[in-house]
């Protein structure tokens, strides 16, 4: 039953990925809450209609074809709670290519997992947060 | 149940925050599994060795008492897998005053809550990700 969860858990992350590459925008958000929570790169955002937005923003000027790559999706699925984490490889935005970390909350709703949480970041650039390794 | 397992994940998660203000570097430790990964502010560390050492970072240079301080904490909790989101304020250290947002995946082991991801972020200051509201 686990592994199912978790084999469920991946290809809905998988499928959301595919989505977004594809840009079809209602398959991005088929398996998200109302009350979706989302930590984006610069902002965050709650709402299935805000989270909707943010995706305005990713395709508004498009320099290549879209990249939407999960690597490896390590899950960690209960009965009714699941979280997941992997690194995600883009590109083809204005913003160039880039890899980013995320990490999707997901809740067992009638049966099927629902997405109620995305963490998406990019490693900070802020010297403040970064060790100098010639200290 | 739920309620207890909720009640139970912010305990942990307000414990761990006292602790880093406290500067008790155990305390920190005592919740997280030996597998720990964590996405923090510039990169990805795997392992509680690693994790560990990121604290030696935080602590090096401290401007004033460290501030570390969770905000609401929203917890998603089933029977075994659960996680957990808040944003954090922090004072104190050589980064200077900031809120970042934290997501925690948690799983019971012998009947008791242990961290094994943890998502830490800073909203991102590079343009190229953010929304020029002007255009």
């Amino acid at each position: 039953m686990a592994e199912a969860d978790e084999e469920r858990v991946r290809d809905i992350i998988r499928a959301w990925a595919s989505a977004v590459e594809a840009g079809d925008r209602r398959g991005i958000l088929s398996r998200h809450a109302e009350d979706v929570l989302m930590f984006d790169f610069p902002n965050t955002v709650r709402g299935l209609d805000a989270y909707a937005e943010t995706w305005d923003f990713f395709y508004a000027e498009p320099l290549d074809p879209i990249v939407f790559r999960p690597g490896e999706i390590a899950v960690t699925a209960g009965s009714d709670v699941a979280f997941a984490t992997c690194e995600v490889h883009c590109d083809g935005t204005s913003a160039g290519p880039l890899d980013f970390r995320l990490t999707v909350g997901l809740t067992k709703q009638e049966g099927d997992w629902i997405i109620t949480h995305e963490h998406h970041s990019v490693p900070t650039v802020e010297e403040r947060f970064i060790l100098d390794e010639e200290e």
